[in-house]
């Protein structure tokens, strides 16, 4: 750095031109969004995340909608966000299908009415979700001694958030949206710190406390009544390779809980074993084989093996 | 999703009438926000940390409020930017108050005293706070090899941030305001990725490096001149039922740390045990027994046992 | 609180004279962010993060800038954007080289001289950048069996954010902008829950999963072809101090990564010691000795020691 | 303006101390909002145009709401905008009223009352004042030879944001909130360049174009199927003063305006006079007698007097 | 208004059933925008101001767009911000079409098709409509004694933005597109009280000073070097009616300015006449007769008739 | 437009390049706003907005700043709101002194130093300023029988407004800085349709009602109590020509009119006259001879001349 002399003294020229046409030559050569000479839009994580907060303000108008709705406007409010929610959902779920694999070629006007089917029905599944949610925040208020009300649950739990994200952007994954599924899961991350992919199928009344850094993978499945802590990992513990050397995508590579287990924060529990019904699994803990219903896994014990 | 034809094509209605009765149906059977046909409304989350924000360029006007301040002016960005922030929060802890167990029932005229009263304590602490906060800094600073100045530490330690917010929290939790409290306490979670419950007690010269996934718990004690690192669990290590099977909540269940100790990346500490003043706990340590003062606790003797 | 009557009912004074008056005497009396009777304006938080989002935009215009561009009009839009994004960081790489020790006194024309210098490099440094981050995702694509597409790992990766903010950051850093550097990785820390120091040196093809609570520190040197998943610690074991007693800031202490390692979840890795090439460390392992090339560690051989 | 160089080159303080005394000094010397020791908190602008843009959405969903609204959304959408926007106008009319000369004093809850009473019965005017606006739009479609479509009349067509202002103004006026209703015109104006005093009585079928300098006075009565162009004046010609010499306010003194009547641009009438149904009134015209029905008032004929 | 204390105090219920009840059926009676049962959407007065905004920004950066552009960057801007407008252009110029008498049934596509011919087509137009802007801000310089320099004629001049808005709006109109047109009008009627219906034909070095309250109509044409000041009318004396009576509409029926005339303020113009080149038309005459080339008409002279 | 169907269906292209290069042409050959090799910027018109509405704000707090201050936060909000302000329109004046002529050569520090020192005596006169609009509103109180409270001076009269800028620019203009007080004088045109020159002088106690269409020359000189109606011209009645058949720019062309004078709607005043002390100007009048004090002028006297 001798030489700042010896630059154009007092120039706010960038030099842009060889930048630009070096960044044009990176993009041509490295990756490809067009298919077929047309632009695929990407869905936007802006609008998306305006969707959901849509949708969670017509599950729940008075936590997170509106403070001050009554009898004579709630159902208005209601009506009136879930549309505008659905309007704009619609068109992101249109451009995510595009990436569908299989997708790239179907013509836009099945395309759009696929893209509506699927919207359609993600609004008809709404109650439901709605009533797992409030087991959800049940398990909370239950499961917690330092909640004191289900304002509290609702308001001041990244658990509660992330478990919101997660119910909507399962049913989106089931419906036939994966991708966009997957960027509401990663908003979701974003705003908890807790990382749940949207194929894992998680039953009624569940609960993380303080919730950084959990982690829960693809093809886990979770029973009703499970409570989790912070750090808890649901991964993989080898990923399979096809006869190429490839990775095989969408493999069961991810645990089994079952109904009634707490799992307690930092452990670790991979590969598609299954944990019994009602155990307890300890905190810290590294678990790689199936345990028993009941079972009560703790550190020490491990460190005995 | 065989039948996307079968569907009515070309039509963007979402059939929102029968989603909406059902929502209707699902609020009305599991939850109520009402007390005594009055709503309740909810504290802002947005407002909160609008005030906290505010509150925070008060107290440190160049770091947080506006570069550009000289000896002529700071007094008057100060005094404008705290008497906004505190004409907002009175109307927050007014809501917040409402849902205190106790004060469902208390005349509105009462309730915005409490608030007014709460709020004016709450601005009479700020000196004190400001100076709580200057150690924590100054603690920072001397702590971590990394840390170049003042203002590295006041701008890029997710750690100042939440210590900033469980301080401001702690405060308002002290003085009757606990719901509100805990809203202040999971935007610090969001945004730096620390849960300190607001009840949690911390000395001066208190330093979090790196911070994600630390979680102190609600009846927490922690000395002057501690300092932690990421994933540190200051937990509870089992809670206590009443006679009915009920959690016990507010119970003293979590660790007291004594001045001076420095607990490493990863240790868990859990239960009413005491680590003892000036302390050395390491990284991934797992414990759940007090131990002396001026003890260096490391894995490998806690896999000793 | 019994008092509450006694207090002057129906006032919203917050008796702010004494308060400011206080804040004021703190602020004098503990420290001092003017320099020579000159205030030293601070880098912005909010306009680092739009520079970095624009240069974003312009090193990935379809997936970070605007969806509906074309061979036509990509080029203004880059051009454009790149050059907003750098007439922005200029000033901001201003601001911050006030605060480089050794930098408090020269005059501001030079000062300007050497934003304006830093930028131009950082700006001629981009394509360069964005070849590795080609290579990044290309590696998170071969890496997670759940990612079906380059979209999805630009769009839903944590890890991807923390990358691209890492490598503009070490740029930035290497130009001899550290404090700028800093506060660009602690927006990523904020947006990620993965916590890279800027001065950390990593190779082509590197991938993170998942994500939260990974932390880098200054001084690891990270090779090719490396794969980290969430709660990753290369951290510091101890610090070195002078002969006064004080910590010695930016000493070598953080491990060497070397190529084709992979480091599971929750593994602590600390100090000076070296990961050979094509070693696997377990999940939750914890390790502060040098490993051979092609060493597979876990955490049962580790309790085994 | 020679002796730049003896101020205090390169500093940017503003001697804000002695500027602030002297406001404040002029402040309490020359007005003084409090009432009885109580700010009187005025309405905003910027909420009552909030206001009046959501009822104009509520009363004309797709022309100034949502253009995408269809039958089965279009109830939820008219019903949410309308109870937002009463929400925010109960506020803005509950502050007008302690401006109203008589209300100064009145106590808080009488005054939210008569705020609430007031609201009420504006939103049960709107059908009718909805029915007025519809026949003003079909006047306008029928008057104007260059006006192409409904849309065209709605969406550019000055007069009828004035005519859309005015009724809504009006309405208020006559349920006791004048000083809203007067902000509410001054916003029109300020949109239009058309100023009608909110108490001006009006008939359907009204059409003002082009509109720029129009005024209509405070006594005004217009009868129905009326037609005016830019810049006419319906003004008062002489003021009438007390017996002590100051002006009697309110007083009839600007003109009646009979059915069917078509005023052209630049005309002047002035004084309580009547113009009688059916009558022309050319471009320019300065008019401070009654004419009768039927009459052809043109300029020239007035410079022939 | 004395039965304030028969309503039901403390309510906030607006009683929103009936009256949305009742507005429904005032829409169901009185209008209908739907077209076939498909909903015609409305073009947007926002967007299309920030479309002409955005031309404006490409016609002039340096005055328009951003005030740092330098021989680099400026290109880029022009082009980004270009095809940022002409993009959200063509999606009003769809929209408008279809309230085109005869377009209200041709296909989507086809529509689509043409929307995006005449916004190419005006965008291949801009250069010729800046060398006329370049005209007007010239004879604006040179017509105005108070004028100073070019910034001061494009900065502070209302009657500069009406010219701009015009030129583009008669370019919009003449292409096809007269309800977009109409509606660019309007918007600089709003901003500037300057009335120009953009079917008029206007020359080049055209210049409106003060401007507040011109008018001029849809069939007038306009030379070039012509000046105008405020409240200048250029209209229609009467309206031909066809045999049923109903207005014809688009007839000719406004005046015919020829080059090099001036017409102060308050200048009346009525009826498809020719003010011949060269003239003076005075202050507040009244004028329906056409006058020969170099003719001096004053009101004087008007009196005198 | 029968050849849509041969033009490039489908496409969104707009043919950027050569429009690009067609403007860039037309840049180059006609203006250039370059000053030896480096670029003037622009004032900003939405900053200058900005300003004056800090400066309405701290001028008259609970009227165009906040409505709740008390005694306690008032000089606070005062001094913060005028210090941001001040620190804004230091920079804009700045950037106008560059087009003022004799300056296009100064030194960027000079410039600077020009520019805090006419930022500094605005500061000083503001109490000067904040006494005559004190004046200004208890005229209007005064003058309108429709007026009710200072309130509604305040809030409702576009005359106000007028006057305020005026009395703002008219400081900015004898102080130096005449562009940037053209443009808030622009500024002001926009908002309320009244077009006074910031070189304007005019006397305590002015009030102007209904206002649009009001235009104020540059040289007019008016006295105290003076009271306008809408359309009220006071003009040039010729343009005095040098030697060469140029415009003289600033010559003294406009009307003076003396302490409490009268002037009623749509009068014409034009010509370096003398409207004597006392008189009272009808609607509609034309005059271009001075009057004497105490003169009563209608249009029917001046028809008969």
């Amino acid at each position: 750095m001798d030489n700042y002399d010896t630059e154009q003294a007092g120039s706010s020229h960038w030099h842009l031109g060889p930048i630009i046409d070096a960044l044009r030559t990176s993009r041509e050569s490295t990756h490809n969004i067009r298919h077929q000479g047309r632009v695929r839009e990407l869905p936007s994580r802006t609008v998306l995340r305006q969707v959901i907060e849509g949708v969670s303000a017509a599950l729940f108008p008075t936590h997170y909608g509106r403070p001050d709705l009554n009898d004579e406007s709630i159902d208005y409010f209601v009506g009136d966000t879930l549309n505008v929610a659905l309007d704009r959902l619609v068109e992101q779920v249109r451009r995510a299908l595009r990436f569908t694999p299989g997708m790239e070629d179907i013509a836009e006007a099945e395309l759009a009415e696929r893209a509506r089917a699927i919207t359609r029905r993600f609004a008809a599944s709404l109650p439901e979700i709605r009533a797992l949610l409030v087991s959800d925040v049940q398990a909370a208020l239950a499961g917690d001694p330092a909640a004191s009300s289900v304002a509290e649950i609702m308001l001041c739990y990244p658990g509660t958030i992330a478990v919101l994200y997660h119910r909507l952007a399962h049913c989106l994954h089931r419906l036939g949206a994966p991708f966009l599924a997957r960027l509401a899961a990663d908003i979701a991350h974003t705003l908890t710190g807790i990382d749940i992919h949207p194929a894992a199928q998680i039953g009624a009344s569940f609960f993380i406390d303080h919730g950084t850094g959990v982690v829960i993978g693809e093809t886990a499945i979770i029973g009703k009544h499970v409570r989790l802590y912070q750090a808890v990992t649901l991964g993989a513990r080898r990923f399979p390779l096809d006869a190429t050397g490839a990775l095989v995508k969408g493999a069961p590579r991810h645990p089994i809980v079952e109904d009634d287990v707490v799992i307690y924060a930092g452990a670790t529990i991979l590969g598609r074993i299954t944990v019994g019904a009602g155990s307890t699994i300890g905190g810290n803990v590294w678990l790689t084989q199936s345990v028993a219903p009941g079972s009560n896994v703790t550190q020490a014990k491990m460190c005995n093996d």
